[in-house]
């Protein structure tokens, strides 16, 4: 039998200690885990991107514990919590939202523990730190086999902070859209799907208009980056199927001198 | 049995190959040692720093080889050793302080061996990478069960060079105190416990006056971010037990304009 | 028997999740897979970066499977591939010059195979990240132990794409030289190796001098940072054996003023 996996997301960075301390702990009382960083580069408290990269991975990910924490509010008055989903999908973090978006990824959440004093926490529980104290050793136990049920109180599943994902506004032949993200290479994520731009005649492929901050920039929608010359600014759907923009061989964040949570305009020719 | 853990810290970032080419040789060397990257964001060539990191994390590591690297006497006169600890666990690296608070945390150096020629080196000893060539090797060797003895010439656990934690200083109703760290969130890490705050009268619960470079700032002494308000300035204990300000969904760094290294003075209302 | 093992590369970075959601891919088609992440700070798209570090690595690492992706090209013309080296060594990426030099050093490509339409992709491709979709799931197949004849249609090793290192010019008494890479510490990776110094009668220990875009500097070559004093200039060889320039207990990228890809001029004194 292969050996359960953690897979651990938290907008801890790595230029502190906090991934590996918990990485410690998980060893510590599940030595047989293997653990996936799937992101700690999450901009820091932002509970959407969070939820967003963890929702989207699922589909790539063993079947095992979602470990993640972006977590404002700790040592505060919202829940910690566990999830079983469907699928045979474990969920560990705080009950902000950020489990949510993947729970119903994974056909919904079935069952639920809050994990206030739950009996898998380490001694004492700090004000500051639950990824260490409380999410990181319950994700242990239940990778090592504890039924969600000895992991803390059960709650009713539809009482979980639900997060809708942004979604694009469109205004006739224009949709207004955020930009949900940058990645290293400048590329944009939206906050649109490719029937927004169905609703508001934008091509599929061909000439488009897109206007950030300045005036209106040309752009080729096409599929992928070599259907533009360098240089050149490419509309397209990401890997993730989310309508995105790049640059050949350039960043496009740096052409429209754009950032997460600024506002585009996308429209057709 | 499970398999024998590697912990490992270095200054060596991870924009470089430096930590992976390590992780080849332990697994070269050591195919069935698992290997926890404790932290590689130490600053460059912050002995201290990274001692106080390795010291914190013990108690929350399983029991194994300390692999640990912040070297700036590389290839000079500076001894590498390794160091059997109380409670089973070793620590390699540099003889430079980097391993003293941690094995003192174990409860103190057992015994120790000066790695000059191991025989578990790698063939030939560069002058610059000695954490390729020396202790990832001889850590991995420890991992595989290797008794210390083997791995070098023995030396008094007393002649290890000390390194002591920066202390507070109380003057009459002030502390002045170092910046030991900034992390991602722009907490502050001061070199202070809560009975230097105790001596000069500094509340634990309430208002509280810090001073850096500009004029005196209110603070709230508490116990975590929700006992301020956003943009809230928050004196507390840290998940070590360690004196820091924070400021609720911001940044502490920003909010006093300091740095690691910088200097505050704390006082009571 | 040990757990395959995984070498993996990428000019991905780890702010995004793009490393972790292909660590789950293998994870998925290999749960025995080991992976060791040799580095992710490959600089974006720098084809000739990730193949040098690659090709310098391969001495330290366990045979296993390499799967490399700095892929400008990724969704255009360029072909996926699969390669068997001499020894074992199995690689996977782009078929854009990144793998060459470390098949070479391995000791030559011994069969190869296009990876367009491989079995073990995953369904659907998408256009923007074979890393995820093509090279990882590939990788897994081939460390679970496929046939690499399984994995896509046989081509002629000869064919593949072929990168030639950079090299250094003696220009009479002088070394002109390009810098390759910066690492985190400020040290100056050279296009340049021991003979092409001596060639301009530079010395391996005595005065030099090197010049960037100012004045020419006095640097000390010898062979680690503590032959010259605290911020003396060093000229070395690296512990892969390239020349390099460093500063002890500083930068030589900021002294020079120089970052990679800028030339460089050293002579004796």
């Amino acid at each position: 039998m292969s050996d359960p996996v953690v897979m651990f997301l938290t907008d801890y960075g790595l230029s502190d200690p906090f991934v590996g301390v918990c990485h410690g702990v998980i060893a510590t009382r599940c030595p047989r885990a293997r653990v996936i960083d799937l992101s700690h580069g999450i901009p820091p408290q932002d509970v959407r991107a969070g939820a967003t990269v963890l929702a989207r991975a699922l589909a790539f990910m063993p079947v095992g514990v979602m470990l993640a924490v972006v977590d404002p509010g700790v040592g505060g008055a919202r829940r910690g919590v566990a999830i079983r989903a469907a699928g045979g999908h474990l969920l560990v973090g705080p009950d902000n939202g950020l489990l949510w978006p993947a729970a119903r990824a994974a056909g919904g959440a079935e069952a639920a523990v809050d994990l206030a004093g739950s009996r898998f926490a380490l001694e004492p529980v700090s004000a500051t730190f639950h990824g260490r104290d409380v999410f990181a050793p319950v994700a242990a136990a239940l990778a090592g086999g504890a039924a969600l049920e000895d992991a803390g109180a059960p709650i009713d599943p539809a009482s979980l902070v639900v997060l809708e994902p942004l979604v694009a506004e469109v205004e006739g032949r224009t949709v207004r859209v955020r930009v949900v993200a940058v990645d290293r290479f400048g590329n944009l994520e939206l906050a649109a799907v490719r029937a927004d731009l169905d609703a508001a005649g934008v091509p599929a492929n061909g000439p488009v208009v897109v206007q950030a901050g300045g005036g209106p920039v040309g752009a080729h929608a096409g599929r992928t980056f070599s259907d533009v010359p360098a240089g050149g600014l490419l509309l397209y759907e990401d890997s993730s199927g989310v309508v995105s923009l790049a640059v050949s061989c350039g960043s496009a964040a740096d052409r429209l001198a754009v950032t997460a949570g600024d506002e585009l305009r996308i429209s057709g020719p």
